[in-house]
């Protein structure tokens, strides 16, 4: 049956909230007095339709029905979940969970999304605290997993359990902070970063433009995919955490932030330290973790790679000073491909997958293009190939770490048309696929086919012509 | 010509330098008394070599030759850069200096990896303290872009210049720290991120695991593509930073941390701070900086589903609930695939890059396999169906966001032989693309052909019998 969520306040984070529901088949009611709220509404669901599908390699559920509702009443009346998002004030949270339980089911549960109250002082003055938690979400909600979920004694732990349960499917991570404290435990480091930023800023050691890249280049990336003590464990190497702490726990004492009361490095505390990290990761020798974190690396700065964004466009423009500005040579097939199999290519068969056969085979064709004079201010000016058909025969597996090479020739060059043969080759001469590919002109513009433009056309007829006399690829296949 | 870089101390931190230069082609020499120095090299340099490269999408210059020296004079006699990585006690690194600058030709530049040391202080008592600066990296130095390039007044400008320019060759980001202080910028992010987690541990809120998960599946990844502030101005809306500041600056008089010196945030530290967000990201509106934000997120956590670590893995895990447990119905085409178009499937052209199409058909023949009895468990016991042959008819654009289907038909299932045909289908029901595809069923041990397990055998020849009674899919074409 479907379930309803009671959203209240629908700023960023609540909107954030409701689409994270809305999108997971959820029904939802909406209650928010500001006249700007539907507007808002439609602006977060808008960014989260967008993109929380495509985190997705299947269709989520379909959208449940969205109810912006007048009263507090008619919001929660049928509610399976509240999520109260209000301004961080105490006095209005209190009048709205005291409105809240007047109307709602007994067996809801009643999160808080408030990033800087104790549950207890939630709890304060309700007849039926037991329902009440916090439940403190990240921005963009609709994206980001963590949810800080911080009960009190007074909350039975079964409906710990099922709030916990009901927050993983719907895909988010609920984090349980067993004891409650101000700021929970994400704020708290935010808050040490925010003040450390302020200081910096204040004292003109940095701007804002350096202090984001000196977060997103280093350890903002390291912290995408382990987190301060996992990424440390490694640092300390074979010798593991204690020698970690050994090694820079002196630093502490140093006059590095601005910010000075410090914990002792007690041996029961390095014990509390290296036990609970042998607890997280003991699992993983130091090479396991080391190998673990440099593929999600990899794979995470491809990513940013392929948006341009980041510490991708940092490889990107990287790559483009090590790409040899090298006359094509048409008496011969061309060079078109030269690289190393990266390891977001591997598929669960332990080899590259099928589809990255046709990702070197599209690259040889935009290295051919590029040969050609088809090259990217080409394309800024509205004119490009599109493949029409492809035909790649697989002959041998390709793995993680491999090199490999693409010799290309032109089959056909005539007018619109440019038909292609790759040979992916591995560094022992190994044929491992071919691929014969048939290209279009097209204009950007029309999304038309039509012809090169003059010189294009030319340089085009001028290759097929001079490798019309190479031997034809397509005999060597046996 | 081929430059030489001289590492001295190869450690995790020094070896990684040593890679980083030996990756992009310098030949390097290496200087390191510890009888262990060759085999913690040879670790870090395995790393190095499998990712690294994989960053690119093509080949790196060829790797340049590995020295192991005996003296310091042997290292840097010949030197365009010297990097000094040796343990963290300003003795030593005097006595290292020293030695270098006896030897050293004049124009080579002196970088220091020291994370606490102010660059003044190595300078202390050198004969030309106008060699040396710090450039600070961060671990692991092959794959992290982050340098912090720390020079003093002795240092002229045409040297700085030079060695940010060395360094963005080496495919890394040279952050001009423009006044030294005591653990440039970025360290005492970490030391205050540390200092707050060892009270959290010590007082008993959260163990090491809780506080990556607290990192990692929240801010880490926001941190990984933007950084503390632009994010913030995200979080501020259309009112932007100031409005953001007002907002929450008051919660920095709050006890939430036990490190309470705080900046008083004047007007004009807020309009400081404001303008130095304007320069940095006034050039997009908030709804592109959240687009921005959204589809790096996307990018970066569907990169980590795909290495199902981290986020990645909660999603996998969350798609595993969602999947419905349908038995298939032979007697009809199979609806194998249901999705959206992600944002990192689109290339250049604005539409979805053509390997993609193979994506998508690969998935749907997986879907195929799982219908037939041939599903993860099934490859765990070591048998799978390797594509031999994918021929791919290109019929229309396809784009992000987009909402698709596939049809799968089995043109073909006997013994070994698999052979499927594949209808990609927009929501209006336009044909957007079909595949016929020839797999032949292996061993993942042998990695040769064999029949399949007996049980699946006798579901694809009842399945190919059943779906020999529907038209053939091929004239549809036309």
């Amino acid at each position: 049956m479907t379930k309803t969520a009671a959203i209240i306040g629908g700023g960023v984070i609540g909107g954030g909230w409701l689409a994270r529901f809305l999108l997971n088949g959820w029904d939802v009611n909406l209650y928010d007095p500001d006249p700007e709220a539907a507007r808002k509404i439609t602006a977060v669901l808008a960014n989260a339709r967008r993109s929380l599908p495509m985190l997705y390699d299947v269709a989520l559920p379909d959208e449940g029905k969205l109810t912006f509702c007048d009263t507090i009443e008619a919001t929660v009346k049928n509610a399976d979940w509240v999520q109260e998002s209000v301004p961080e004030r105490l006095d209005i949270k209190h009048k709205v969970f005291a409105e809240i339980e007047r109307f709602v089911p007994a067996t809801a549960i009643i999160g808080s999304s408030t990033s800087g109250f104790k549950p207890s002082e939630l709890q304060e003055g309700l007849q039926r605290p037991e329902a009440v938690m916090v439940t403190h979400p990240f921005n963009p909600v609709y994206l980001l997993p963590l949810i800080e979920v911080v009960p009190t004694a007074k909350n039975s732990a079964e409906t710990i359990e099922r709030a916990k349960s009901i927050l993983t499917l719907l895909g988010m991570f609920p984090l349980h902070v067993r004891k409650e404290i101000d700021a929970h435990i994400a704020d708290r480091f935010l808050e040490a970063v925010w003040r450390e930023g302020l200081w910096l800023i204040k004292d003109g050691i940095a701007t804002t433009q350096e202090i984001d890249d000196a977060i997103r280049y280093g350890f903002g990336l390291r912290w995408a995919q382990m987190g301060l003590f996992e990424t440390y464990r490694i640092a300390g190497g074979e010798a593991g955490m204690k020698h970690f702490i050994d090694q820079f726990g002196p630093c502490l004492q140093w006059p590095w932030t601005k910010l000075m009361d410090v914990p002792e490095l007690t041996d029961e505390l390095v014990d509390m330290i290296a036990d609970q990290s042998d607890a997280q990761s003991g699992h993983l020798s130091i090479r396991e973790l080391e190998r673990l974190r440099d593929d999600n690396l990899v794979a995470m700065m491809r990513a940013l790679k392929g948006q341009d964004s980041a510490s991708g466009a940092l490889i990107n423009a990287h790559q483009a000073q090590i790409v040899p500005d090298i006359t094509p040579d048409f008496s011969k097939p061309l060079q078109s491909i030269r690289r190393i199999i990266p390891v977001d290519w591997v598929d669960y068969n332990g080899h590259m997958n099928e589809s990255r056969y046709g990702q070197v085979f599209s690259d040889a064709a935009d290295y051919v293009m590029v040969a050609l004079g088809a090259d990217a201010a080409y394309i800024a000016a509205g004119l490009s190939y599109f493949t029409v058909d492809i035909d790649i025969k697989f002959l041998a597996e390709t793995h993680a770490g491999q090199k490999i090479t693409v010799l290309s020739q032109i089959l056909q060059g005539e007018g619109k048309k440019l038909r292609l043969h790759h040979r992916m080759l591995a560094e022992d001469g190994t044929l491992l696929a071919t691929g014969e590919q048939f290209l279009l002109h097209v204009s950007l513009k029309t999304r038309r086919t039509c012809d090169p433009a003059p010189k294009v056309l030319k340089n085009v007829e001028a290759a097929a012509l001079a490798q019309s006399a190479l031997p034809d690829p397509r005999q060597k296949r046996g």
